[in-house]
């Protein structure tokens, strides 16, 4: 495994959508915290909670061998002395795909470690429809 | 609005919930930082940030004036000096309504301020009925 040394969070924000757009597994695994208690959730997923957990999930996304490109946007910055927020929307292009994707809105906490800045919490969960056009803040009925 | 102090995090946790329950959207305003940088994201929805955002969408949620009732399970903790990071699952009761509802998976950040600890963060979205049967990972499709 790579043995990368992040001095900034924004230095590991940006090496794990580096490592998702590559789908490089080692990478990917190289910006998270190696403990029990790191928490990754993909948007409409299931809490995945440890190192062993989180890598196989992103094995298998990086199996299927879709490419997406990330643009963040809105970045929002809560600071701590050892530990910091990110709150971020994720616009995903997907190749092959005509049409933009929904934005992806992404909690992502890192650590500093022994081993430098670490990801240690990434929690993605859909933007709903809304969002394109700010003044329609109805939600979206079901029928 | 009531200038209730918390000591932990854990404090500021159960307040939160507990405001939740009643529907009390002071004290529910006084478990926030009163900062810009605050993000809400209620299940489904959009992100909310900065306390009036906040205020207004708590302010929408207990106008509809439903009593839920949480219990939270499997809390994982992520402890910096000035930031907290709790993950739980929410399990919630509807008053009324027959069948217990899908669990929801919640990212909780906490700040120490000169008030106290406050949130900064709630990030909560719905977890996937998989979690019911561990066994069965196969995302539900939509047909």
């Amino acid at each position: 495994m790579k043995r990368a040394l992040f001095t900034t969070p924004q230095e590991v924000e940006a090496a794990f959508y580096e490592a998702f757009e590559k789908g490089d597994l080692d990478a990917m695994m190289s910006v998270w915290a190696d403990d029990d208690d790191i928490v990754c959730v993909h948007p409409g997923g299931q809490r995945l909670a440890g190192t062993e957990q989180i890598r196989e999930a992103w094995r298998q996304i990086f199996a299927g061998g879709q490419a997406l490109q990330f643009r963040l946007r809105e970045q929002r910055a809560m600071n701590g002395m050892t530990l910091v927020v990110h709150s971020v929307y994720e616009q995903i292009n997907a190749g092959g795909e005509a049409r933009a994707r929904q934005p992806v809105i992404a909690t992502n906490v890192y650590m500093r470690t022994e081993n430098g800045w670490r990801m240690i919490v990434h929690h993605a969960s859909p933007a709903p429809a809304a969002l394109e056009s700010e003044g329609k803040r109805t939600p979206k009925t079901l029928h």
